[in-house]
């Protein structure tokens, strides 16, 4: 059964329908002019939202609707995390083009419950309209913070410690193999790992959790959507200060090493602008940082520091591992037009 | 300039540098990965949205983009009138194809501008993407509603007398009028008046506060955007009840009524199916009516009761002027596929 077939208030029912998880902070959800949701006492409301667009941002044919579901869900969730916030509820605006099979938007849904119900939060509302052509989707999140504990871009202070979670690069280098029309010599596994990375992030709720109740005073965060330099650069922007970035400790997986190896690409690139790796990018006061890196290691969260906090507004520079410095402002990210 | 030539970041830069409202409850606002909002005591947050796309909602060429900026937020303030509530704070996703002229995105956001202001809420986000084909917009509203005091499409009861601001139907024959190819004997007044009903709709967000703040007791409200029959079947769907409707009493404006007249057009389907008037329906116990009525007039606010909750579940009679009782469920309203 097509969009056209079913009707607006019938599409509405059935997706709803495949809407599983309730709070008791939700007191009016699907099927009222709005959502109700009542807030936690001593709690800031933060929200954000992101879009994607069919043949911008992902192919109908080459995308499995289950995991587009959740990676419409990973790229908000990953902005709560960057705020060290939990997320609580989301509104869903679909744009559907009269032909598209319903059974996309079923798998489409089922991924974007697998999401709601993995990170505690409940689908309340949103808008489905038709769109002429392209099949599109927005997200809206909307989270809760503590009011004394919540992290933003600004406040990073020279001598503050520069931390990343994961690693870096692994996103780019599974776009680069999916669009690549060469045959590739790279083992299945390291494949699948490497596409799974960019089809499907995970965003850092759990490890923006640990730092908001670890007391680490994060002093600036953000998540790495636009790739390491750029995102940096918000920080560095926000806060009125610049970095300095020990090249050789920015985190790369072994497979991406051994891609890179094998086919003789630079890692550069893909550490240094590789967008959409959804890691968290945050700066410590140095003497908060010794301990939270062992606590976080003893939880098997990968943590990594990979430079320091300085004085000059916007700079960033990358020191080799011979000592030579360099100006990292080359490596752009991800432009969207 | 186009937005190819401006960037992502030159782009929403521009754009932030309209939106001028601001608040003291908004803690962040656009440049950080969420919006920070600081709620009220004794509030719940309510949330909504709704998109427009182009040639399915407008066509560029017709359409003024200061207009459409308006409407685009109208259309969520009317959800949150319609749950009693006051909007707080929006965000914006906007869809832009490549050589959409820039100068159309700052009217726009004018337009959008001039609705922030008037009805006191912030732009704090969103997101701005490419579409390959067709301009789109979504907007996320949010607003607070006092603990004990909002509405929702549940609790009507049998007796409870049904109200609606305002005229029916005007949006709806704007519309015809506008798409027309024939040459109409409508008056330049009477014309205007319809088409800037259809396009510049007015959100009832006064009139809800009026309710709220009145102590007048609804036990269930919804705001008209997909004709009265089918508005008023949701009220009646969820709160288990039906409906009888003097239809003399439906109000329609001089300038419809003229029109009509004039072109031997009926009435009915206009009032009893035209969407997006935007007006609030709601239900009251029958001993709060009159007091209501007195004290709205009293403020120069149309308000007209027009029938009664019965109990026979989902059925809605049109009691016609010479006693004859009709089913209504022969008005659809407006179906988005």
């Amino acid at each position: 059964m097509k969009p056209k077939d079913l009707g607006e208030f019938g599409l509405i029912a059935k997706l709803q329908s495949k809407l599983k998880h309730r709070s008791p902070q939700i007191l009016k959800s699907i099927g009222d002019d709005c959502s109700v949701f009542k807030p936690n006492k001593d709690r800031h409301i933060i929200s954000t939202c992101d879009a994607l667009v069919e043949t911008v941002h992902f192919e109908l044919k080459s995308t499995s609707p289950e995991v587009l579901g959740q990676k419409a869900m990973a790229v908000n969730l990953s902005d709560i995390a960057a705020m060290g916030g939990s997320p609580k509820f989301a509104l869903i605006t679909l744009g559907v083009s009269p032909n598209l099979p319903s059974k996309f938007l079923d798998k489409f849904y089922s991924g974007m419950n697998t999401a709601s119900k993995k990170y505690g939060f409940s689908i309340v509302g949103g808008d489905t309209v038709q769109s002429p052509k392209h099949f599109f989707v927005n997200v809206t999140l909307v989270g809760e913070v503590k009011k004394d504990r919540w992290f933003s871009r600004e406040g990073a202070k020279p001598g503050d410690k520069i931390f990343v979670t994961g690693c870096l690069g692994d996103s780019a280098l599974g776009l680069k193999i999916l669009q690549s029309t060469k045959k590739l010599s790279v083992s299945q596994k390291s494949k699948k790992y490497l596409i799974s990375r960019h089809l499907n992030p995970t965003p850092r709720i759990e490890e923006a959790q640990f730092l908001v109740d670890s007391n680490a005073q994060v002093t600036a965060a953000i998540d790495v959507s636009d790739g390491l330099i750029q995102d940096l650069g918000h920080i560095l922007q926000a806060s009125e200060v610049g970095a300095k970035i020990d090249e050789n400790s920015v985190p790369a997986s072994p497979e991406l090493k051994k891609v890179c190896k094998t086919h003789k690409l630079s890692k550069r690139p893909l550490l240094f602008s590789g967008g959409e790796d959804y890691e968290l990018l945050f700066t410590l006061r140095p003497e908060n940082a010794k301990k939270l890196v062992s606590r976080f290691l003893k939880r098997g969260m990968p943590l990594t520091e990979i430079g320091e906090i300085t004085s000059p507004v916007g700079e960033v520079l990358l020191e080799k591992e011979n000592g030579k410095v360099e100006n990292g402002s080359c490596f752009k990210g991800y432009n969207h037009f």
